[in-house]
């Protein structure tokens, strides 16, 4: 297999990403998985079964469009997540998801979805440009039927404006956005307004 | 565009300033920015739209006393809020505007104010010399119009003595001090105090 | 005394796992041990009395299968609780036994066991392919008497699955697996479960 | 002035635990101080004002048992609090005075002491052989008034058994042991067991 210089530079990004992820303990264990779309629609993407904060380059993998592997290798069982999203949204360049704690318990806690309002910070996320923004962040069942999973949240997306991000229950956060820098900023935001909502229900209720 | 030694010094402080409360979580995203003041009144702050942990010295420029930009580079949003204290203060010499998550959720969970009493720590803010002092920090509510914005906290400032710091709701901490170091005092201080006060109210009541 | 190339091997495993487990914070002061089997049943443990986080060679020593010194160095207190456990389950490899605050206060909240489900992250613990599964940690009270103490552990054993670990109350944590690294990986998932089931406790109950 | 090679030894091994207390976050600011005992009865110890975290050999200066500068230097304003802990208990060879987040917590949660009791970690104060112990912490008032302070402490210690520490109320954690070491290795345990401590307080209450 021959790899094109582009999937060498995403693939470097997506190693950075995963070392700057676990520092913040959000990849425990081999959970998480990360992606990137190529120019010619084929993606670069996690092999299954790895620590994420110590890829090596080749634990990154090339599927088609569909979550077929190109090159041998076996993605992660959740690439029909990513490839989903991919399809139904063409402005989407890097998928990338982790298990941050803050968000496991969000998704345990708020039942369908978690609403952010009030905070600067969400101007970190594409599109809001000021704190009067009210965004929705939907909550899926989690189901290890992955093409089902998948499924329910096209649903989802086709008939709601697209949201930065979604969790799974008891399993973490999917986010991305037109580059894999753009997607960690989300990252970053998301996991301290989701530890605000978290810490505020905690202090301010007693 | 010919920057003075002066400035070179400030912009390395302010870089080395960032790397620092990067290291603390104080500047998730792309939040926050930074400031320092030269001896003919020009300031040095950081530009827009970069994380603050990962400052180049292309990331501060230089605008004057109103925050106009003098090399043609596009300043941080809130500028104003630099340049009023600047000019209402003549002894701050730098500001500093962290997002901490203890800041933000003492600026939700307080209404209009914090008042810190009975902490040795207090004596790390400039002229506190005792526990006995009380310290009250103002919380202004966040408003997207920053010469509004601006001018309400001047306002308060003409009316009562200097704080040694303020809050914006949902948006962070302005600090300030009569160096870069001294405000990174204040502001390792005043995290400190903040999460003091958090864990109090959730500990202690129940 | 001449050790083989597999005891340094597993040693130098041992020393890094204790780097890793400090830099979270799971042994503090001179707490926890750990072990991992050598294929002639002999066992690689580290001595009594050092910091587990900065390990040297010469602290980790060799015990036969009944915990008898086989170099003239003195082990853990503990090393019963291993032997022990090794004696009962051949395909276990290597036991870490490190002393997390979360698995400090787990054991003094929860009484007897503790129940994990609905986490994506139990697909990490060994043999377990879904989060509808059901993980039971028993919790044993302390004891000095470490003979006693590791009867006690052998007879739940016994009558029970394997759980992935077992707690000791005020103590920690005994978790094992297939090699240095699985355990390690147990470890990474169980502190994550625990810390959520911990907040989950502190912010859903108000 | 000429030191000792004993001098610079010790004010090496404060240098050196002052990096380890400051990576904890238990000197913020310019808070803390720390010393340690010489063969001939003087005392090596910190300057005033300097951070904690970056100590260099000039931090470090020379008192005499009754805290008098012996090299012209500014000791600690609470240098008294030291040396009366030296006079007392000839024991003592190191004091080590941090201002870790817990501690204040706990000075201000807990009236006059807190006592830990059924914790394995015990094992790591200095003479406790099981987590049956019960280990008393008492809990001063703050007071600007440094011999004063001094002369209540030491009242409290000639009536009841030496304690491995005492706290300030709002104040933080004086230390001490054979050894830096050992004091380090108190430090460490003490703020592991207040963690617990104040955890189960916001945990189990509920």
């Amino acid at each position: 297999m021959v790899y094109s210089e582009e999937f060498f530079i995403l693939a470097n990004q997506l190693i950075n990403a995963g070392r700057f992820i676990d520092s913040k303990g959000w990849v425990p264990a081999t959970s998480g998985n990360f992606s990137a779309r190529l120019s010619d629609g084929t993606i670069a993407i996690t092999v299954s079964g790895v620590h994420k904060g110590h890829l090596k380059p080749e634990d990154i993998m090339l599927i088609d469009a569909d979550a077929n592997s190109l090159d041998n290798k076996k993605p992660s069982a959740e690439a029909v997540l990513h490839t989903s999203l991919y399809k139904r949204f063409p402005q989407i360049q890097s998928i990338l998801h982790p298990h941050p704690i803050n968000a496991t318990l969000v998704s345990r806690i708020f039942r369908t979805e978690i609403i952010l309002e009030n905070y600067e910070l969400l101007k970190a996320l594409n599109d809001i440009n000021s704190h009067e923004s009210r965004v929705v962040i939907p909550i899926f069942a989690n189901d290890q039927n992955i093409p089902r999973l998948a499924e329910q949240v096209d649903q989802y997306m086709v008939n709601k404006n697209m949201s930065p991000a979604y969790l799974i229950a008891g399993h973490g956060l999917y986010s991305w956005g037109n580059s894999v820098n753009e997607t960690l900023r989300h990252l970053e935001a998301l996991d301290f307004l989701f530890e605000c909502e978290l810490r505020l229900r905690g202090v301010k209720n007693q």
